[in-house]
């Protein structure tokens, strides 16, 4: 996956990477899962693309199951951080913070040197030992949808379906940065997609466009 | 997968599914790979979910890449089929068409029984083999291109960001239907996701309330 040597024995250096050993494993387990496949990734091969030797891995991780739950909360957890903060700041306008969030959360799904998103998609998310991402995801959306429905011109019988629609817009650049990996042709688009996907979320809410630009003023 | 008997040998009796044997070779592989994911699925357990021999399956598809292949060009073709033949209605304005396209497209990603639009972030559909279906998609890709970009009121210079908004939008329902799977009482916001995600759609290019109503009128 990488040109850097591989196998290399942990315990006769640093890490070459400027990461700890933790970090060291999820990096190399990411890069294989979005490559290989969680499914055609053993540990084994986690750990030679760490540079360490697999005991040392599970002296770090229970399992692949347990670094792909990491990996996925590190999607949505600072996100849920973000967002449980904005609730407090009830002196800003509900659609001012709603911006934030979206531009926020865009900015940590495109993050990262792997669409980590795009493991939210494998079958293996319906075992029990990821409910505690789903749980996350949904607190996640749960702010989405409180900040939607304290937004002005939202109907309280829209605001289920509202929130959808703007959870949907941001996680869709998931999606479309695998499109781009496909295709690097096609990013006449690229620029500041965060502030873009929270501009378009204010306007699927309906609000008229001075609204959405004080909202996107910066606080 | 299914609680209906494996493993029947097809060649004595007709498929119990009513469909034809090459239909319920596809509709056995996107259960497997929706539920065991396609690095796991082996074409031997594919031939036993679909209850014919592996020579006979091998009859129909040379393997399950080109089996995948059929699954994913299913989630494009029929839309780049609409949206072609909207390109020629010039007589109607754009956003009517834009927005006949995303509810059609919409309604395909949700339907069928299986969410096969979540193989799009498969890592093997880097393979070449994979190709046509990343160039049918580019193909529909550039039709929303070109309806949002000959919609009023949308510059020039905004026409990519905002076809990329709008497909994003609509391909959304991949990941919040997988969503809905794993947490059935997140759906608040069932009814018409189509005509929902269609006037979000218009409303992310800034159309006015009476206009997306128009453009929404059955024709």
């Amino acid at each position: 996956m990488t040109d850097r040597p591989l196998g290399r024995p942990r315990a006769t250096g640093p890490s070459t990477s400027g990461l700890s050993t933790h970090d060291d494993i999820l990096a190399a387990s990411a890069r294989l899962f979005c490559s290989v496949g969680f499914g055609g990734t053993s540990t084994y091969a986690i750990a030679r693309e760490a540079g360490i030797s697999q005991a040392s891995m599970y002296h770090y991780f229970e399992g692949k199951h347990a670094i792909l739950l990491e990996l996925l909360m590190r999607t949505v957890h600072p996100s849920v951080e973000f967002a449980t903060a904005l609730l407090d700041r009830r002196e800003e306008p509900a659609e001012s913070r709603l911006w934030a969030l979206c531009a926020y959360d865009v900015t940590l799904l495109v993050s990262g040197a792997e669409n980590t998103g795009s493991l939210y998609l494998l079958p293996e998310l319906g075992d029990e030992r990821f409910a505690s991402f789903h749980a996350e995801r949904d607190r996640l959306q749960g702010v989405y949808r409180q900040l939607v429905g304290a937004c002005d011109g939202v109907a309280p019988q829209d605001a289920d379906l509202m929130a959808r629609l703007v959870f949907g817009l941001v996680e869709s650049v998931i999606l479309s940065r695998r499109s781009e990996a496909e295709n690097p042709e096609f990013d006449g688009a690229a620029g500041d997609i965060s502030g873009a996907i929270a501009d378009a979320a204010l306007r699927i809410l309906g609000l008229p466009a001075d609204r959405i630009t004080q909202a996107r003023a910066p606080r």
